[in-house]
């Protein structure tokens, strides 16, 4: 059992994250965490704020020794810039799409502020520390995962014609994390367009998983389900209102026989697959090779344009609106979305193949290759 | 907490749910499970099989007494007609877009009937028949739930001038609980077609809760987001592979400000929106009044037409194909999509309201309404 | 992950668990968990109902195809003799010891039935059923786990001379489950003179589960600890008030010099102790070999002879009484905590190797021993 | 829900926590926390190297503001005086009575080091900082939770004349924790005996929660019980080998007429015990008022009188010493057992009653309250 909790306030001193269950013996590679903190900062849209101020970073304050992990419990920490959260003034005016206004009638206060320094999507500098830590484990076992932006707006990337590493060799020089420069184009019209207004916007993201053996997951019990503890830890990341797997929303046009990828088989390869529209999930389990996934994010709810609200103290309507903001984070929801994928795969393959080294766990994985491989 | 397993094969005893954590003194009304049952196996698009057999019906084998819960775990049963399971046949064969393939290879096994006799589609009648007890749980607040199916092919479904009342009242006595006639008209052509080629088609089924209180789920760490756990639940039934909450994939193309529902203030109401594009959830948290979600179903895996596979005995290819098979259970997955969601609201609001009989449960619902109505 | 939940009253149709978890490829053992079900029902010391009444046996309602698991949610049922649940009259006397006055407070009531229906003994038949399975899952692995009476009042057991297999071969025939004819026989009186009083009695009972290997539970969370596991578990068995690992509460008397087993190597046996002081375990974490645990059950709370109570309806003080009553079902304890013990390992057992098959175990397993062995 | 992690070593930068589940509005009184790490830091018998270092203080890095809880995660931080973890020598010689041994095995490591980091009672010190912020919350309901040493060698405590209050005030000025002081003094001789011949010592710590509402925990199910859930988190804490609940072990002897607390009944009190030897615990069910548990704490492992182990590099015996040591931290182990019983009933107050402020459940607090007088 792979588990986590994160904590911290946008304000506050840090974020920190407990890791649990992770095995002994697997190096940290600090500049590839931090590099991942680096690529969530990163993407066209932020506001100067953003991409000016000094790059996140990782400590580890528990469960590495010499540089590898001891089995015990990891506390990973990011810490704030601005830690001014006590001296902040209280909030009294909820924005529409944010957690406020929920949050003050449910926790009985009387200040917004309370609620959306833990709401904020600071939060997920914390979950992008725990899902590089996974990648590198994952890596051990030959799985990578990628993200890249599919549409924003009229922008619509095709990468049909392009292998995963093309899009993803693409992707990671686009400012946008889009494969697709001729949608790009389009995005970021769409955004410049927006930021004019005073207005953002969202977007969608293609998360994948390369590598993946057969297996994870199950069909047994609901939430044994690959796909359903995906669609948990995607859909939990800020501002997604969407999950889709392979196909997604498509199965709802197409026939049967259009859809279901068909089964071959070689000796060199085994039993596969020519398509991939299932996204690599059938039955709650990994069929083996790419786990495909999309999440949809929303425009963010701070915007310099207006939007009607209300006081909570003297309830009075009032025009919700900010100085400055962000007009999009999209390509940054994609690497929490990498990072949250990388979470699930992890688990799943540590409850598979058990272990508390990861000389153990690769020993019980190779005796499973060669038990699908001679099947 | 409230928590369940269902246990069971299609062709063995019975299907069998445990529930554990439900509050004592909730009146049981078999009737209105045994209905959700019959909804179930409704829908056009089902082959003979399917809707000339007996209806299920549900058996309390504990946690009741005298019409009444006991605080005690609940054993649901549902039998089955069929319980050849173990003089059935062998089966070699594995189908694309099934478990059968991923499954064999996870548990070695050298017969497919041991993956698809647990993977199948029947499992939901147990999950049916704990929802309809939620059901029950949820009225004594005055949440319902209820679901329509949206679109199926180019059958799309316009609800837009419709309340969510008309929308029930229609779907309910659509044969594809689908409240547009003229989309109606349009899907069932598409099934008829499909059925005509021997393939299978899947849909889109959006499920509405009403009623929902301000504050269910929190945003405060990622496993405890109603948004969040409504994704998982919904994923986890067999063959969806999309989940859309409120605008759900349209945010892409929206700016902030023609989504975000804005916020305003009376007296008689308190804090309301005029529009519903969170699909009633903000910061993982229900903002009061309806919840709304989206799922999409894929084309049944199992269809005359022939499809590719491979014998898992002696690795020939061969062409997969039944003799008969259902067009569509698109209906039915909207049952089972009310249900899980329903399980969810229940959850969140033992959760939330603590409590061990409904009379307590209540009257802490009732100060909490009181506290909000007074912020 | 393995997890159950049990659910039934002991008047009502049957008792019933859901077991969740277990690996393909068991065979199952009927007569194995039959007869762990009778081994609970004997004893010295229990009415004559229950001696008489026909014995338990397990229903496999799901999981089971061929006689072997597969993978699926197991379902077993143990059918109830008296099923009068809905005709048996209201009470409203609770007796002191039970659950009555706490439940009917708890979960607002009137009738003290609906508490003790679900409080009673008899949910341990479910319990053993499950432990049955464990026990049949463990002995793949060599793990055998086995209960004696060590103290009945004055009948103090002396064990210190046999060896756990004398123990266990002389318990098994004993009708008290002891190893001690002396000390059996001063039970035996206890448990007469108590019966001529009306009385009840309760007891001590070890449970010994042999040939654990090294490294079961963790140090690095608390919820982790193989200790810390058992306790819950016994302790959760209805009537205990204590329990202890090893040398158990006498630790408090003795020295660091006395308590601790030393550690002494061979290259034939590797790591090993000559004495088991720690009762199997350290730091949270099996050492390999024998595990120790005790248990103490309180005097049955149903007895003839009377305790004052007050009927929870008029308020009236009473002398609760029963016509009869067991005297004792310390032996039933004792197959009751082999049983959960058995959980408590096959769990753990499934976390540290992982597997979907009773083969991929065995061979995860294997590699480990090598790897301990090589060390 | 409630739930926390725990991480560091001991020789590391700190020790966090992470308690997740707070409502909140709750006071944060720093001193208060302080003083409970300060307590678990004294008590006779610790080395000189205990006792002069600066005592230990919390830090909170998230989840508070303006000093009251927000209802986010909180991090509780410990930091170490000595951070030299990675500068300390390899260790090759494990200790018996140690996770040692068992850890380099099971997590495959050649340096003992990597395990006795996080094995050591170090990490309490988290647990108790997160058990104090437990009776900050728990003390808004009236509830006390409290500890005293009853048994060290041939010290054995009298407290059967003196009222809990008594024995509190004793055990809080005695530096042994003991409220006996002819029983104490034995105690020490016991230690100083033990200390001459380079030894170490255990013993035994009651435990008392005062004014615990009738109905935590509950009887339907294992893992709900709360002398079940008291034992886990008991049994968790670092060199405890039994856990006794109420009569506990005495339960072997009694009748069943000796042992039950009868039932009584007066307008103001509403039903009530006159005795108290179920421990206030029954059917997994608190009944009301105090609730009392005995832990037993094996003799610390690191002793300087010699005992036999083997090196795990070259397999040669060696005879395990250390040069100076505590001889015993009983005391110390009571405050840590107060803040695992503190956790524990702060979980079950918040499972029964619900809420997201401390002003909500104290509401439904109330409601229930009345609910029980008026039965």
């Amino acid at each position: 059992m792979l588990r986590y909790l994160t904590a911290g306030e946008s304000h506050g001193l840090c974020l920190t994250a407990i890791v649990e269950g992770m095995p002994a013996g697997l190096t940290i590679n600090q500049a590839a965490i931090d590099l991942e903190l680096k690529r969530r900062q990163l993407g066209y849209g932020r506001g100067a704020r953003m991409t000016s101020i000094e790059t996140d970073k990782v400590n580890f304050l528990s469960g590495v020794r010499a540089g590898k992990t001891m089995g015990s419990p990891l506390t990973l920490q990011v810490l704030n810039k601005d830690t001014s959260i006590d001296k902040l003034p209280k909030v009294t005016r909820p924005r529409p799409g944010h957690a406020d206004l929920s949050g003050v009638l449910k926790y009985d206060l009387d200040d917004v502020r309370t609620i959306l320094e833990r709401a904020s999507a600071r939060e997920t500098a914390a979950r992008v520390a725990v899902g590089a830590l996974m990648k590198l484990f994952l890596k051990e076992f030959g799985i990578e995962v990628f993200s890249h932006v599919t549409k924003m707006g009229d922008g619509v990337a095709k990468t049909d014609t392009l292998s995963f590493d093309q899009i993803r060799k693409k992707a990671e020089v686009s400012p946008l994390r889009c494969a697709d420069m001729k949608a790009e184009a389009k995005m970021i019209r769409f955004i410049d367009k927006a930021k004019k207004a005073g207005d953002t916007v969202g977007g969608s993201i293609e998360i994948v998983a390369l590598n993946v053996p057969v297996g994870l997951g199950s069909h047994v019990q609901f939430d044994r389900k690959l796909d359903a503890k995906l669609a948990m830890q995607l859909m939990s990341i800020q501002a997604i209102k969407a999950v889709e797997i392979g196909a997604g929303t498509k199965v709802a046009e197409l026939l049967g026989s259009q859809l279901h990828d068909q089964i071959f088989y070689s000796k060199q390869k085994g039993f596969f697959r020519k398509t991939h529209r299932a996204g690599g999930i059938e039955g709650g389990m990994s069929v083996g090779g790419p786990v495909v996934v999309r999440i949809h994010m929303k425009p963010l709810s701070t915007l310099r344009r207006p939007m009607m609200s209300v006081d909570i103290k003297n309830k009075q309507s009032f025009k919700a609106t900010v100085e400055r903001s962000d007009v999009s984070a999209v390509p940054a929801a994609g690497i929490v979305g990498e990072s949250v994928m990388a979470f699930v795969l992890a688990d799943a393959l540590i409850e598979k193949f058990g272990g508390d080294s990861v000389a153990e766990i690769k020993r019980n994985y190779q005796g499973y290759l060669r038990q699908v491989a001679q099947f």
